[in-house]
């Protein structure tokens, strides 16, 4: 945080607004001091699962267990993004790239903004989520891969979606009509089908704290 | 946060997943769960005034005091929103509503996520601040108008736009050949010509701290 106190001075830069006799030189706070000051290092975890895999369930987990531990956290879902930010989007191939590219850019801001950002959308095109590991520095982008069979997913079917799509009541629908793109080489891969949303966090948890995202300062 | 551990539970909502034996209860981390945390009450401080009216300068100053006093913000101005964001968007009517949309409903969840959130935009419309204050909840949205007359912004002039503007080479120029709305009813004026940016950050964090928005226990 620079500030000089000399009278009177000329803007020397565009960004420097001289006023009074101080002149405040626009020095942006880093995503290193943010980060500092949370104890963490900023990152997405960017869950990537069929419909019905659990991948908003485990992200609210996940959540929770950080939060429980002192840690700065937010989850970006259909609940809060389809419905506002993009609720001007459709379904159609541009309309899905459009929203995955905002997700992404929102996404972005958080971890410049030094929280640890959550992501639970389909995100079914590997292209697409390499966009979003494009935009981001080394490390911060992690894809979290919840593996569950179709079969699994279309069994529990939690909001009917599955036999509506089967009828033919909603066009692309992911896995049925429109193809799921797995990880190619994700970071975490969770078998989420055999074992508890709890030891989902687990992994989720200890490949964070292994990787140094936890204990910054 | 609730969370059952009957063995090999039926999911009982839409939102409940069983897996292996625990059902994990969809709980969201609420705004408040978040703010306490962070010992603040999330807001809006939201810039609007002409160009070269050294909103970023004060909003840059605003937010490193605030992180000297261990708050957490986060500043979304030009910088980060219209190169990235917003990049499809332009300077037409429609896209300039669309673009103080988006930046109202990204504002949005970084206070749900607990953070001060500073937006630093032009702003002309009262309409479109009035959007954005309408998507907010009671003392959520702080309106601040850096009140600096068009002689001196236009003297100033750090960035040689005004001068463009003049000769006809930017259309829809702020203060030139558009117009701007001071806000009817803000909660801060900054008459950032006469004052300070040290002043003009005193009268801000005052108005936090009177308003109770750095003190949540």
């Amino acid at each position: 945080m620079k500030k000089n106190k000399t009278p009177n001075p000329e803007p020397r830069t565009p960004n420097a607004v001289a006023s009074g006799n101080i002149v405040w030189h626009d020095h942006r706070l880093s995503k290193e001091e943010r980060s500092k000051m949370k104890y963490q290092k900023p990152c997405i975890l960017w869950f990537t699962g069929l419909s019905g895999s659990g991948k908003s369930t485990i992200a609210n987990a996940v959540e929770a267990r950080l939060y429980e531990m002192g840690r700065h956290t937010y989850l970006l879902d259909g609940d809060n993004i389809r419905r506002r930010l993009n609720k001007d989007l459709g379904f159609s191939d541009e309309d899905r790239v459009e929203n995955i590219r905002r997700i992404g850019e929102v996404a972005r801001l958080f971890v410049d903004s030094g929280l640890i950002i959550l992501t639970a959308f389909i995100s079914p095109f590997q292209k697409d989520r390499d966009q979003v590991r494009s935009m981001m520095e080394e490390g911060e982008f992690i894809e979290i891969f919840v593996d569950v069979p179709l079969e699994v997913c279309e069994s529990r079917d939690p909001k009917g979606l599955y036999k509506k799509a089967r009828k033919g009541e909603i066009a692309d629908f992911t896995g049925i009509s429109s193809p799921y793109e797995p990880p190619a080489d994700p970071e975490i891969r969770l078998a989420a089908h055999s074992q508890s949303v709890e030891e989902s966090v687990d992994q989720i948890v200890d490949y964070l704290k292994k990787e140094g995202y936890l204990d910054v300062r």
